[in-house]
């Protein structure tokens, strides 16, 4: 394995999809950290193995298209490049093969893949995960531009998910809730949580979890206003991955939030 | 007709159903106002008419049961005395009733029939729908503590009507929307407008709408902490009741927003 | 004068200072919009009397640099063209000169001068005075990006104006206030009405007026996350002003608000 | 020492200025509570060592007057009841003398010294303090009703210092801002932090922490609307106090939060 941090230009990033509108973000912002250095954008016409070892990347990227993203992950481990993914989609099965070929290479080489890299979006899921179990009620309000297909979002679901969790952990019953009849708005009960969809122009990307208890109220509310959100996250990952072997999955195992 | 503002005492207010929640809550606002005098508090028992002319009332407030509200309204027309009435459920044959009962007495009385007195809430809708034409998008947010039997709430239903009128009005087309599926949480779709209903644990009544423009949003809210809350608008309903003769539905019209 | 509307291309429009960033966001927006067409890009060496006779414009747009506005808007007079003005820093000598000149011409010609041309942030503003009235509190909370270097923004010092005059007319006295000391933080009292100032990276400019009652709140915000969020009051403008004739100060007088 | 937990009556609360108006609602909900049990309302007349005993406590609640704190304290410590206390304005010294008796002592007596019961407010300083390493900016707003003598607040004090720790820990420098001028609105800044302090009628005791990052924001936000929403945080006090002998200063280190 390379010490990418003793290295004098800094950490050695390759970008996978480099082309695509987040992978040029992404290089950009590699290029633009003072600790970094962009050495390889890659597309898919490239030859990646060869690619990785020419360029001698210590840390890939990839934001590129889903289909060919496990494959990706495949080859990084094999040349002993930490991976940092931030595709959607991954399924137990495609996770459960990258670990084993972890294990098998096992050279000490770091995965990371995360639904979102926000900070903002990965701290309200985790902080509303925490404080779930200390109130009687919590509910979810995800609201982003009209021009999204689906509802509730992913994120949210993820949330709400996360949330149900750890109130079913703490023993902690279902929200109160005398509603007899109206359940035809935007967004859906995710594990006993409820969602609430917010389609509206001018508007990114953005999630609020209410808890409430007598007399009070706690509320966590993040703001995605642009794609350069997720860069905080991104650089984060790249600089903790080497120092994280193995599979990690979600952003916020990376964060320090003892 | 009597002339109220010229009694030196002030306003003399008769409080109908002065031994519920909000009668009682009235009367100590009415004997707290400088301006004013509690000359009568009167419940079911009580022979309204006699009491109302014995006490020389010159407005009187009805927060009763609505099953009695009618009646009594026509009885203070009858004996010429301005009422100030804050029951739900009226219709438009009840409302045309009071009209022609008005007409008929012909003596100045003023009735306002109003389904809400919070300033806030009116403001709100007000505001709202003003606004609604000049944005491509609109939706509402309603939050309402968890033993809340109905969804959406009768206000926000109001605020989607009244929002949907100004834009057809405008020719202003519905929300743009993408979402293929996905709607079953809490709330309605009412005249076109998403309307979104959450119930929680420490919060009472809360009325949000969230309009939205490339690159920009306006959000118009309101909380209602407290009964106390629709005080300051069923006084300001007694102070301009003698002005306005005649038969008023809604606080908004007692309101100078020119 | 020309009737703009009749001309079945639509309303001729020339962008003054059309390559600036401001110039070059109207111009897009001009030639997007079915009911216009851009007839001319001017900038600061062109001819401005002469390229507005030849290119026939309806209506001129200037966002160029302040000390170069008033003398282009004497030039549209003489030339009997309407004319949009985005540029702030007007000051009552200016706009007095305005209007004796458009009496001198007596042409029809209109002149719309609008410190801000965000439909939420000036109906915050409109909506925010409409209210204050009727409220025992109220204060403003604006926000900004961090590289902002004046605070309070003057668009909060003009609501907290207009406000102020608004509760004067009205007769209501000051917010109540018990603080006894800590008045250190960014912002300022103005004319009476307390405006706090945020300054936070990933924000662009937002302001909230918050106005209170015993147990109600009305909260009216508005968030402009991007340049683009002044395009469709400035296209409200083009579209109103040839029915405007001579001086309008503030885009609130062009909004149907009664 | 007793062991409360296995009392079939629940664990037996005295408490301490139970005439008060913070004392009458702790014997409310204790006397509510399922697994507790009342056994002394005790007020400044009375024997504080002898009616602990008498009364057979596990745990004292005290919310009386500040000058008789540190008195009652020691006098349960003494007597070997675990005691949860809500005073504010405990200094260095008189945290140091209990400490000091609880050594001695060594009888496994717990004392929790609490400034903030809220679970909302304890929440958010402890998630805000986390989250401020990740963030370029960071600022809090505090709203509070308008009789309330002193800004900032002790709760946003002392949120700001957290902050202001977590982020000199993590060598994150000060956030950025380019005011020239401008620093005359109510609150201060406090150890670098920015700290607005809001008075708004209608409004009780509420926090607001903004983090941004380019194109995203944090917001964690805290409701107070009235005395009972301290309720939950003293009974979760009441409960683990017994498995959490010696001194513990501040309701988060009861929370699970890792």
């Amino acid at each position: 394995m390379k010490e990418p941090q003793t290295d004098p230009a800094g950490i050695r990033v390759a970008v996978i999809g480099a082309r695509g509108r987040m992978g040029s973000t992404v290089c950009k912002a590699v290029a633009d950290a003072p600790d970094m250095a962009l050495v390889a954008e890659i597309d898919q016409h490239d030859d990646l193995a060869r690619t990785l070892r020419d360029s001698r990347a210590d840390v890939a990227v990839d934001f590129s298209v889903p289909s060919a993203t496990e494959a990706n992950v495949m080859t990084a481990i094999d040349a002993g490049v930490h991976i940092v993914v931030g595709a959607t989609g991954w399924d137990d099965d495609s996770l459960g093969r990258v670990a084993a070929r972890l294990r098998e290479a096992a050279n000490g080489a770091g995965v990371l893949v995360a639904p979102n890299f926000s900070l903002s979006a990965v701290l309200t899921m985790t902080f509303a995960a925490k404080a779930a179990r200390y109130f009687e009620s919590v509910e979810i309000i995800e609201l982003h531009h009209p021009a999204k297909v689906d509802a509730p979002s992913g994120t949210a679901k993820h949330t709400a998910a996360a949330i149900a969790r750890a109130r079913r952990d703490a023993g902690r019953g279902p929200s109160p809730d005398a509603t007899e009849s109206g359940f035809e708005a935007r967004g859906a009960v995710v594990d006993g949580v409820h969602v609430h969809a917010v389609r509206l122009r001018g508007l990114v990307a953005h999630e609020e979890v209410l808890l409430g208890n007598p007399g009070e109220q706690l509320v966590i509310r993040q703001d995605s206003f642009e794609r350069t959100s997720f860069m905080p996250g991104v650089l984060l990952g790249i600089r903790q991955i080497a120092s994280r072997p193995g599979l990690t999955v979600g952003l916020e195992h990376f964060l320090d939030l003892a």
